[in-house]
């Protein structure tokens, strides 16, 4: 059997979890809290667990109930009209399903994909699993914007996608209201259609508000828009999470989604529909992530490590050069095992391992966990 | 946006589950059980979704411990060397998640994929959604038993896998140790994987065992072998199964895997985990469906169905030329409409939609349940 991803390993999140778990190492690499979700939800998975008739099949695009809290909720928060549960909205296994269900429900042998890079590790090969070609956009460093003329040079008549993240994961970069306001200019001649993955989406600081593709008509039109209970409710080991789009985009999701999943967990779905509707989680998760943020910085001030701005995610890339040119990954290793700190290495976020001399932590940690995390990485 | 799979609908079993709700019919149509999975395993969910530390992603390939009470539970159902947890078993959301896995794994563009039909509704989709190119050879009615000499001459250097299911989806036909060591003749002198859909592998009735691929070493070197928590446990909402292939096909798998959902619900792996070993569940659970077949076959005399033999799963086919000669699809919709039972067309399992004269009754379903279907079938 010759691979048909030859060139792809372990995904680099697998790896590093596991590598610190070998060495007893605090991970601050893969994207998890060390924390539970809120009470409420676990109790309600665990009413959920125990309801006679709650333990089959949910219906295919998910729970209703679960659909119309996610409806009213992105209505709420974003103030664009309801996305209609039954036509426009579709739960999936976390955001990676959706992710692959619209890759496999829109991209063709031969379809470029617009990726900006460093981009989420699934992005390239899933893209290249159904025979696209992923076209690379390096994002500016040290800022990770997007140059908007160098995307428009890669738009051609065979783009059939463009995939964007925001906030962005590894570098916690946020794409303003005018990036969309470009963007949506750019695509406005072509027929590509855009993949917006904002399951970060809550975790936007220093008063800046998270700008949604959902948000400018232009764009939601012709986008799949994706988030995930599991990063909002730190719950990512429920693997919940959704996709909304236009009827006939949500109708191809549901084509591909049928046959890769068919449903999600009933029991876990109608746990997240209890406790939706109370806004309380994600209006105080900003605040909740910026300390964080705040505190691994301040931690971390009189270290080797030179922290970048981190206007959202759970996610805080670092230069190491005061330290070491043995580049991402061999450095990331080191940390590992010599200083029992696991981050991930950022050039794993590009095609050819593009090396910039940086590493990512995770800050989703109890305040205990930076504490001494930040102590090793003091000593380095 | 064109369609990918333009000539693919919703899923039948979306769509009957549907008008069965509209029309407030009976559900004798999708699979699932109308009751609860055991309580041990309900209170274990309810105990782990409580546990702080068991809500963040499993590892990939799965949680350790749920693969290794499969191991352990597949060596002493099966009589075979127990499969290695860390490099042959991967746990999915669903065999659903595993059979689109083990297809985009080693399915190309141009290659055959051999299926017998009537079969599962997803196998043709998701064949052509990898550029694969299905072969169907059709199963002898009404037995449901696979010609082998037409198997054979469908063979060609282009068939990359062949695809079986037993018990049989939608028959209840099971396959024979005769059959596999046949296939394993067959298959000697190709390259071709065998998919092995064996998620009814609790339900084979009358003193018969069921015949694993896993048994014969000459289809397990080349086999990827199916199976699923949901059916076993009546918990098919969970979403949880598994794929069992040697080491080099378990990489390919899990490469996939990685992307397609990354990991399965933490919580419930734990709680499947905790259940497992007993073998209470799976080795009553034959006894527990043949009562069910049986009954139903009773509660029908009389009636103008004519019930083919079911050697397995909890599938009842039947034939309706007394009755009607309407077609699969017209009749089964007009059960549900008129007499106030949903069923499944055979004609769904056939990519051409071909007609038998054959719907298909699912008995897992409680005893009043059952009784009460049967009186308004036996009014027809
Ligand atoms: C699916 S494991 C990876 C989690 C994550 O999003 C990350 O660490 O970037
Ligand atoms: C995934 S819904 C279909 C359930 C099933 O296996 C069947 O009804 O055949």
């Amino acid at each position: 059997l010759t691979s048909k991803l030859p060139d792809v390993g372990t995904s680099i999140f697998s790896v590093m979890s596991q590598l610190a778990a070998e060495c007893g190492a605090i991970n601050l690499a893969q994207g998890f809290p060390d924390y539970d979700p809120p009470q409420a939800l676990m109790e309600a998975l665990a009413r959920h667990a125990r309801t006679p008739g709650h333990q089959q099949y949910a219906p295919m695009p998910g729970l209703p109930r679960l659909r119309e809290a996610i409806s009213h909720k992105t209505a709420a928060v974003y103030g664009v009209p309801a996305p209609d549960p039954n036509t426009e909205i579709t739960v999936t296994s976390g955001a990676t399903e959706a992710l692959y269900a619209v890759l496999a429900a829109v991209v063709r042998p031969g379809d470029e994909v617009i990726v900006l890079e460093p981009a989420y590790d699934l992005y390239g090969p899933a893209i290249r699993l159904q025979g696209g070609v992923p076209v690379y956009v390096p994002l500016r460093i040290p800022e990770f914007t997007p140059d908007w003329d160098q995307v428009k040079a890669a738009l051609t008549p065979r783009t059939r996608l463009m995939m964007i993240n925001t906030p962005h994961n590894p570098s916690g970069a946020v794409l303003t209201p005018q990036d969309l306001a470009t963007l949506a200019e750019l695509l406005a001649d072509t027929n590509a259609f855009l993949l917006s993955d904002e399951v970060y989406e809550h975790m936007v600081f220093d008063g800046q508000q998270h700008a949604s593709a959902l948000q400018v008509p232009a764009l939601a039109e012709r986008s799949f828009v994706l988030s995930s209970f599991g990063k909002t409710y730190h719950a990512t080991g429920w693997k919940v999470g959704y996709c909304i789009a236009p009827p006939l985009l949500t109708a191809e999701v549901r084509r591909v989604h049928q046959f890769l999943t068919f449903a999600v967990s009933t029991p876990a779905q109608h746990a997240l529909a209890d406790v939706l509707l109370d806004p309380e989680q994600y209006t105080t998760l900003p605040a909740f992530y910026q300390r964080k943020r705040d505190l691994f910085g301040q931690l971390l001030q009189g270290s080797r490590f030179e922290l970048l701005p981190t206007p959202g995610s759970y996610f805080q890339v670092a230069r190491y050069d005061q330290i070491s040119t043995e580049g991402d990954a061999a450095f990331a290793q080191r940390l590992t095992r010599e200083f029992g700190v696991a981050v991930i290495p950022v050039s794993a976020f590009y095609h050819h391992g593009l090396d910039h001399g940086l590493i990512r932590f995770c800050f989703a940690k109890r305040d205990d966990t930076l504490t001494l995390a930040a102590e090793r990485l003091r000593q380095i």
